[in-house]
């Protein structure tokens, strides 16, 4: 259980162990709002009996989404979702090797950009939908999340509000230094 | 106002008139749910001011989701995603010219299969997360808004589940009914 | 249960019913080789339950092959792989809409051209192998699992020569037609 | 203001800091022909209520052209171009990590080789124009603002001239070294 | 001469013939605005000869734009843009067959949507910049020919806002009606 | 043998009957130059014994070039080049089904508009190159092997002159008359 | 012979020796389950007439599948099957350059990500299939065959299902290790 | 003049001098099979102005081919071919950024992976062929060109087939020594 003693109200799952390196952008900024997660790894391939055990979990768990981020076939939200009736947020993920699987170098796992995952993660038939971020961007996917929880958390809902506004701020700042060094000279 | 005499709690809106025929399939799922629903035509290109009012609009009325649906460079759920903290479910719609246009014929408006609609729903810059669900399937975008609704609505999770259950059956029930005349004479 | 009284030796799954317009072109070839078939709609999506049940129901009747014909987010072959160690065969389904959904006439359902569902059915991660065959190509699927029970089955390795020496005798014959004619006349 | 102490008769605006280090070969052209501009940053999604703000400047400002590079969704120049009557020459950005995100090394963010930003820019709907140049092509955009300007402006057209003059040689220059060199040891 | 009796202000030109069905719209959009133009068909390939002299034409006659369509690999925005330092906006066109070729029936020219059209206008070297609108999209390169032409023509800019308001009362008119009808009795 | 009783200097093959229907463009180009062509039907996969015997009959028979379409898989060129000498020209085929399946109706057999068949005809390794044509664009091929045969044949060589004069003429006069009747009542 | 002094009962070719790198996967888990195979290097295009001469060694050798590793036009896996009637399992390749090529470093062979030999792999016409895993999943192909091996042997069953549990608990493994560590800390 | 003191029979021409390092590739072919050549830049959109006159010269000098290699846009093969009844082979290419840019380091400079180049090239119209080899395989244009020479020249149609029996034997000892080793030792 992540983000204070809370019950969690976010599940953050995702297919591989390699995948933790993008999601936890999704813990950061489910921390920052001080929205409780808890994070699992389950593998709809590697471990298929696991899917209905977990979403039974988050629905007694009371969550309200879940965060499931995979990369290539990407059949974890969809399953989760079949499952559950919990909102699920599908993270379709391009991973990229360092160097470690013997083959000589860095270079991307995937050969299709995300694109595979991205399309098996929104192309669910009717009846069993998940919706999806874009590729890798687990941040937005918790700021989805929090959306959601603020539909009844005036907390939240203020939080938003207050992220926007420095958000805002940041940009007219860097624009006015942008202004004042000029472009050339920017950055 | 769709659903009953009850305050609606999603918001449908499409870039184009023209959009009304796939749309209208996510106002079917919430009248099947009894959740009540406002319609509305908001361009982000011809009407870019009512963006902001929407947006507005959406958070005053307290809906619990915003279904936008566009095709072309579809930039409608991203928008209003940047005015608003309600979860805006994009709805990339490739559209279908029926002859209308003195071109002669019937022949898709978009060249890209809708893709270009759905990578501009979700590669949306950190901080302003859509979520998308795949080409033309308004009828999960609006369950997605009833799975958003069901986290804190026990009645919507019980006809969730029915749903499912029915799904369930009616998927049986046609696989023995192949059974019994075999693949060959099926359907 | 197809080909005769004989206990089938391939199963034939499908996401669902409107799949049976291509797969039966499966359970054609089946019956050509008089190969026993047991053809089933199994969704991974409306019937997630049915998943662990269909693999273990292969595995006890000791299905040579599974053909598993899936559109859209294709999930139905590699979850099915994931449960059982009977090859899988994927065939990833291109469907076309014959005017009956309210939307006025024939037009792809799939937005992707089928892609969506080969790259969903390939990219499986290492250790949970599903080998595809091309977009609709429920024949060829179903060729192919007659190749593999002719590994130990002589009889199907003599049809399939003699199925191969047709094809031949087909080509030379129409390409001597073609001389006749000449490619102007021909066809 | 760049390019002296002149009105400026272009913008450049961008989405995002890190857009700079392309938009500034926008700069540089600009100043190569002496034509004075504006630089800003104007985040279609986190500075909204700036962009109609920015279009009205822009018309008062009588500026010629609006160059507006953008990456991911690249809304920014579709929405300017929304509020606005000056042209808008979009530049749709495929930008690149230089390992300061802490995924551990240099990588494209873009998953889609800049095809997303080039669709979200072009495919806007009839009433709403953005040209587009192509992916990181800032420079040439530039030259685009330039060649609208020398519409009115015979000293620009005149330096155009002379540009491409030196343009030809350059090439016919490299063209005579090559034969002189031979192409295998050319470069 | 289209557009009265005025010297043409705008040059309409496409690869062939075929084109002409989508070019029209452009000469409609400029007829509306009161814009002088003069259409011709240049082709690269089959008159490469001419376009040196289409181009020089271009500058003689004081065009503030060229709106150049082509399909297929779309050679010509480009090449006019490398003789004539006019602005030139391309549309990349992908044509339909209406059966006319004895291949029986309609069918698409283009095998890749448009997009090695849009490829081959905007992915231009650096120095000879085109800027393109979308796939069809000849009703945009129009207007957008009239924004060049409005930065020094008040009329124009009058008419351009006139347009944009009958474009957002006709939304906001659909809008209520959609309201009125509820989305399912809509349009 | 095809035009006239002269030895045939170009082979036509392809690798299906139902490529004829495109593949005879490619005959009538070359009788319209008075080049004898012999055509046949030769699969790569249904009889693979025939490429080696195709390739040295094309060999012996001194033929200038092999125009080769394929669609699908499309291995047939890349294959015969692998054993001639002779140069071989691609036709990437897309194929249109007229119904006659089955099926119900036109609809595309390839799923990928052509772009399988010119990847799998291009990508050949180092050492058996193929060129290709665009899709379907089987008259260009034989141009292009009358190219090849006109580098020693005078005849041809003029009546390539003569035939690009007459492309140049037709497109001067369809520009003419557009002049004259206006875009809009054009064609 | 590898995998012990038993006959080869699988065929492992791949179109290059440097394809090595990938396909030697394929040997590692044949290794891990004790199947022996046969290793060679059978380019369709450098030696076509070697192919004939493999299937039948294939099929006299009783081979009871064929791993075919091919990249760029990839035929080799299709045309091993056209001639022969094993199984043989596709792996689309896409090979990345290390820098031993003259051309200044690291970058992929392939520009197209490995799409092309996929879809030259998957789209072969009906009569000759062969099934393909996902780009450079060497090690899924041998996992496939050793699941068709293990139809007819109960000893690779079982080995199956041990590795499939082993994986199961490695991710159960790994979650638990990610819930004590939480994600942020993880990895 | 390459290849010795003979007349050139084949020339090259690039778009760009950092085509070179690609382009240099069909020079050593040439070179190796003793056939004399032109290497030369010229420009489609830098130096239009010259494309007639390459043209006219490549027919003066009695070219068996041309070699075109461009990138981006990649106008310059068709336009070459255009003008002149000699055979083009078009080279696609995907250029990369060795970083001196003052962008950093390594990167594509394409985004499209040279497919927008392919296409470009041979989506030629009906009338003006070009014919292309796969993206930057300039040593096979280089092959292709040789055998266009060689339908009339006995020498080099030797050397082809001597070439083609040392490729055949390379790959037979490769696979040799991988049958000796073991493919986990081999490379």
């Amino acid at each position: 259980m992540r983000g204070g003693t809370d019950a969690p109200r976010v599940g953050i799952i995702m297919g591989s162990a390699s995948d933790a390196r993008i999601m936890r952008k999704a813990a950061a900024v489910l921390d920052e709002f001080g929205v409780a997660h808890e994070d699992q790894i389950v593998s709809a391939h590697r471990t298929p009996s696991r899917l209905a055990e977990y979403a039974e979990r988050a629905e007694r768990g009371g969550f309200g989404a879940v965060i499931a981020g995979a990369g290539g076939a990407a059949h974890l939200p969809g399953m989760v979702a079949s499952f559950a009736s919990v909102p699920v947020i599908g993270v379709p993920i391009m991973a990229y090797n360092d160097g470690g699987d013997g083959e000589g170098g860095r270079r991307p796992f995937s050969a299709f950009g995300g694109l595979d995952s991205l399309l098996s993660i929104t192309e669910m038939p009717t009846g069993s939908p998940v919706a999806a971020v874009g590729v890798n961007k687990a941040a937005n996917a918790a700021l989805y999340a929090v959306k959601i929880l603020a539909t009844a958390d005036e907390r939240l809902r203020l939080l938003l509000g207050e992220r926007k506004r420095r958000q805002h701020d940041a940009v007219v700042g860097a624009s006015e230094e942008m202004r004042r060094t000029g472009l050339a000279a920017f950055g």
